[in-house]
């Protein structure tokens, strides 16, 4: 750009989050000093300042607008069988993923910062899937604390795939998405009779 | 105790790391501060440092010793069939997290840090198990990316699923074994024909 654009506000701010997730990516979150931004987007740090007053903020903006993109997207279409709903929901997180690469690693990194805050956050957003797996499996609300263990746990182990995956040279999106759908469906269809979510039920031998 | 006793340098550190776990316990690396524990444990600072000169080197210690003992307890009997030695190695395991609950509360709670020393001794440990279980499963060391994959997840879930199960009101131990063992099982019986583990040939259907 020979000159500086005028932008609204929501465009500068996203394209600000877009650049910053690329530092955020390959780095941990204390290693960033938010003034790099400043220099990357070519802006002044009066303006960064302006839209993100501190390096918290930011990223909180960034794991946000993440978060937002990904629930919006992984909204199944409910008149699925619930197998299919978890397999799609799964299908779009990792594309989501790859897609948008270095804002999902800036966040992977971010989950091993000790901030208070952004651990928030991302308990936030881990709880946002967990809550709707549970409805999606158990529609009665009475989640059992073992399924809900199961629950969660999987979600950890879903991010982990998706996190190694991310940087594999011989594993496929499909390979990935199998291997995470059978684990969630062998996690809860081996709960024991009480615990079983009644979503699945008819799927257990 | 009225008055202080002697004590040799290797019961003192184990005091002193016992007792530190208890501040680890329940927050975050960077919200404890080393020097609270010459309080706690009644010993100069100036013992302290001579033992563990900086925070860091106080956590890694515990880290190293919770993992040296665990490495050691969840060596499974090799006359065993494969799938008895991961419910043997899982049950070591949880059954290791209850008895020491705080260091080990404490572990997961750094595994939050930032601090990249003590991410690398999260990660070396999280290797440990890793190749122990690859190794079970793939006695001849094909591990494909794949089943590497799903060994590293499954850690992660095994690692939630435990910390869950600390603080859980109506979960038994049994119940979480028969949840992580059927997670890994159903993890690695859904890799594709040339991932599957030729350890456990013969469990697919």
């Amino acid at each position: 750009m020979a000159t500086r654009t005028r932008m609204s506000r929501e465009a500068r701010q996203d394209q600000l989050l877009d650049l910053g997730a690329e530092l955020f990516a390959d780095r941990s979150y204390e290693d960033v000093h938010i003034e790099e931004l400043s220099e990357v987007a070519g802006v002044s740090r009066g303006l960064l300042y302006h839209y993100f007053p501190t390096k918290r903020a930011f990223f909180a903006a960034m794991v946000r607008r993440e978060s937002g993109r990904m629930a919006e997207l992984t909204t199944t279409d409910p008149a699925l069988p619930v197998v299919d709903q978890l397999n799609q929901g799964i299908e779009i997180y990792l594309d989501y993923c790859k897609d948008h690469k270095l804002g999902v690693k800036a966040i992977f990194h971010g989950a091993a910062s000790a901030d208070p805050e952004i651990q928030d956050i991302i308990e936030h957003d881990l709880r946002v899937h967990h809550d709707r797996i549970v409805v999606l499996i158990e529609p009665g609300g009475q989640a059992s604390e073992l399924m809900r263990i199961a629950v969660r746990s999987w979600l950890q182990f879903m991010r982990s795939a998706c996190h190694q995956w991310l940087d594999a040279q011989d594993t496929t999106r499909d390979e990935v998405r199998d291997l995470c759908a059978q684990t969630l469906l062998g996690a809860l269809l081996a709960l024991p009779e009480g615990s079983r979510p009644s979503g699945l039920a008819g799927l257990a031998d």
